[in-house]
């Protein structure tokens, strides 16, 4: 299979992977004891679970890239943005180690989660190890806004959680409206893409108006990424994504484009249908994805979608950067939407 | 049942819960999103699982006292130091929601644990909650030292988790030794005692040294607190504590008096008795009793807490601080150990 040229690996990520991966590699080591370090070796890829090297590497390292890049924003080298880097990534992956507790899955990346593995207790104290040490490596930085940026680490990690709770109450909710579900849409992943997007600059000590420009690029990118998340979880493209044609339905997520449309007039079938609490015959799923077209709610996702693009790309523009950094950065939000900027 | 004098509620208990009580719940309010509030709010004992004000507390805020004590202790109004004592509350919480997971545990305090009430995913959550506006509040406070502060903070906590994790590796182990077990302890309950003992004072901008004096105390104490509740696990005092006689050694739990005996020569009747895979019996708890008193191991935790008490005592001599503010750290440590200083 080749890769559409939208998906083409950024240069961005490339620069980010050689920086950041030795910096985090030592930060785990440094802040972790044995026992955490070699539990998060596992869960980040590099280790198997007896703590032998891979050789690999679990992520393709989004945020830390963004994070070098809001440094570079900032006019200052890449390497000043480090540390946030490093902290991007360890707060996400404390937040999927917890994840996969809380969701039972046994699987990540084509491996086994960590808890499956070394238990839930360890696998729980691992998150809060990568927690504690993404906060630890931006205070002991010596970067001038290294307070601020610890600040704004917390606060994006708060709403993470909150976006998280809401996800685990929407499950067993049946009347859930568009604007909580958006809201819960931008606290899981808008507000996570926003700190990463300004991190590396508040970090440095860069104008807070830099820092809100380009936080709110990375909170428009995030939901960007995840109404195209939820249309692929919908209409799927397996052949690029892996994502099969209506595993959102099946496992009746009450995702964007569905709330849309169970909010819309005339929605008793698709209501019907998607809390009826037998499982989805093929059938079903396929007069579900039927309806909520019918509804207007995938040309509704596809146009949020387009609009959230242009407003972050909007950000940029008036953000007053360097076209090399900002065209970095759009390449980096077309890689993660799979849209084009 | 009339306490004993020893065991009376220190003043500057009082004094801190009128202080830290407010400044807590205004805290969790703030940073918490309303569900994560709310399960805040039971586990600290303030609300049913309604939300209905109980009227009550859950905790002593024996940290939250230590924490105040440190600000005075550097010349500082017990004021200064509200925002470490809420913050050495809210890590110490966060570490009894996840504990109470890993453990299984279904009652804490008189009550349901959060994790049978609100399930698991929003108990981690709400764990997670409280370690991230802990951080926060340390850094949102205007004391000139709450960078250090916070750095602090993280390095007790990665130390308390350290603890944690040998903890759960001691279960599976019959080759504890003793020193793994003295830095289990100190890792576990001596870290964030001695972090609670200076964090006030390192929030206000004190001279390291004096903080350093601080820290050391709060270990002693926490090493002396451990050998105290290990004994109490074994030779009990339930008319005073609520602990029953033989509780940790039905548990076959690897507590310091234990691991000391199981390290001593002609440890063989003791071993096997202990890592025998059958419960039990109510004779062989009394012979592990007995075994563990004949190896010396009695005597040898009442000389070691005997000796962290008077370690922790000679750090404040020498730490150059009020009289007064040394009384009632002592009065605090007291009460803890339940030992006289």
């Amino acid at each position: 299979m080749t890769a559409t040229p939208i998906r083409t690996l950024p240069a961005a990520l490339d620069t980010g992977m050689a920086m950041v991966a030795p910096a985090l590699r030592d930060t785990v080591q440094h802040y972790l004891c044995p026992e955490m370090e070699r539990v998060a070796q596992y869960h980040h890829g590099w280790a198997d679970a007896d703590g032998r090297p891979t050789g690999a590497w679990g992520g393709k390292l989004v945020r830390p890239a963004l994070a070098l890049l809001s440094a570079r924003a900032a006019g200052s080298a890449p390497s000043a943005g480090v540390p946030a880097a490093v902290a991007m990534e360890l707060v996400h992956n404390f937040s999927l180690l917890h994840d996969d507790i809380m969701d039972g899955d046994t699987a990540r990346r084509g491996r086994a989660t960590a808890w499956t593995l070394f238990g839930v207790p360890k696998a729980i104290l691992a998150g809060d190890a990568l927690l504690t040490a993404a906060t630890a490596v931006l205070l002991d930085s010596d970067g001038a806004g290294a307070r601020s940026a610890a600040v704004s680490l917390m606060t994006s990690t708060q709403r993470m959680i909150s976006g998280q709770v809401s996800d685990v109450d929407f499950e067993r909710r049946d009347d859930v409206t568009l604007a909580e579900c958006l809201k819960m849409a931008g606290d899981k992943t808008g507000a996570l893409l926003s700190c990463a997007s300004s991190l590396g600059a508040d970090l440095v000590g860069a104008d807070p108006m830099l820092v809100g420009r380009l936080g709110a690029f990375g909170e428009h990118v995030g939901l960007a990424f995840q109404l195209v998340d939820d249309l692929l979880g919908i209409w799927g493209e397996p052949e690029r994504t892996g994502k099969q044609v209506g595993a959102d339905l099946r496992a009746r997520k009450k995702s964007l484009p569905v709330v849309k449309a169970l909010n819309a007039p005339g929605s008793d079938e698709l209501a019907a249908l998607y809390f009826d609490a037998e499982p989805l015959t093929e059938q079903q799923v396929a007069r579900v994805t039927r309806l909520v077209e019918l509804a207007g709610a995938r040309d509704w996702a596809e146009d949020e979608a387009a609009r959230q693009i242009a407003s972050a790309q909007r950000c940029l523009d008036t953000a007053g950067i360097e076209d090399e950094v900002r065209d970095d950065f759009l390449e980096i939000a077309a890689f993660i939407t799979g849209r084009r900027f």
